[in-house]
């Protein structure tokens, strides 16, 4: 096994990264669910092979549905605010922060982006999205400024 | 020349890291060429710099083409699925597995995001785009497994 | 602190995706003031947050805005460019490249996407925002064709 994963730190990043990545990925499913059953399709081609050889009826499939439309936006959602993690969290990983501290980071970000979903897809009255959304952003930004004060190359 | 390079699995990593970033990252110079060729913009200066001085023809390109979406939507799921390959990629080359299987995982996600692509773009009928799009998944929970596996720190 | 951060090339690399993915992560906020400000919203529950208790001027709320997604364009933009220079960036700081040459590819790209954004949300008339695209996307490239030939693996 390599060096990077004898670090306690390093392990707790793989670990909550992989965890949320996983957690973004199946969003995608989450989509295709939504469109299978409600017969919302973007492409005609996915009308046509699941709904029929009616012409009519799968352009009546070409359409747009708010549920469809509210996992999309949650998704996006995951890929504005997981991605930056993922990558800002490995130089964090890497710039020697102390485990707790870090371990810390990661449990807050992964358990605010789990709410998030859940706040989204219930959905939850706000401002119960907006403040999950801003605790994630808060641990990155601490992360980043971890970062920055380990060391800069301007 | 760095040690991380010395070690092929992560060689491995690197290349095919390298080639499906590049493939999403062509995705928009090809979303320029349909919206130069076919005069459809999201931005009024757009329209205004392609469309010549007159403000009745410039507004007219302010419009949404059916192609222009759709190669919108193949870039849109490179981002949903590449990104988090190449983020799980990266701690699974780190996690010390078999060179001939991790670079058999790479190959066969490359592959599924370069056929996902083509039979967006085609568009090939379906399931051909939906099979290659649960292929590359496959291969990214088989990665995320495997990381989780060689270690985790809650 | 991490063997990582005593090379100078991924101190400097550390630096600028931290500034970019910083840049990115801002464009989340500056949506939401937007939307905030001007009453503009794409969820139900935001609207009925925001707009009262009065469930006709919550729903008026519920509409689509131009500079909303102004912004909204203007990171997904982001998120195509910046994401992938983060990826192979990494790579590239590995694969041992001469650190001036390396700090003139970061500072190059980070110059171009700062100024994307304000050409974009100015906006700037083109082909201003058109060309820091095209910039930050040539050093993207010129990273990945020093990543494989610094060494391949298919």
């Amino acid at each position: 096994m390599s060096e990077a994963f004898s670090s306690e730190v390093f392990l707790a990043y793989s670990t909550y990264s992989t965890i949320v990545l996983l957690k973004m990925l199946l969003m995608g499913p989450l989509t295709g669910y939504f469109r299978l059953t409600r017969k919302v399709f973007a492409n005609p081609e996915d009308a046509r092979a699941h709904g029929g050889k009616d012409e009519e009826t799968s352009k009546k499939f070409l359409r747009i549905d708010p549920d469809v439309e509210r996992v999309r936006r949650c998704h996006q959602n995951d890929l504005e605010n997981i991605v930056p993690f993922v990558g800002i969290g490995l130089l964090y990983a890497l710039s020697g922060p102390d485990l707790s501290t870090a371990v810390m980071h990661f449990r807050i970000f992964a358990a605010s982006r789990i709410f998030h979903s859940i706040a989204y897809l219930v959905p939850l009255p706000q401002p119960s999205r907006g403040l999950s959304w801003m605790v994630g952003l808060g641990v990155t930004f601490s992360m980043a400024y971890r970062v920055l004060k380990a060391g800069v190359h301007l």
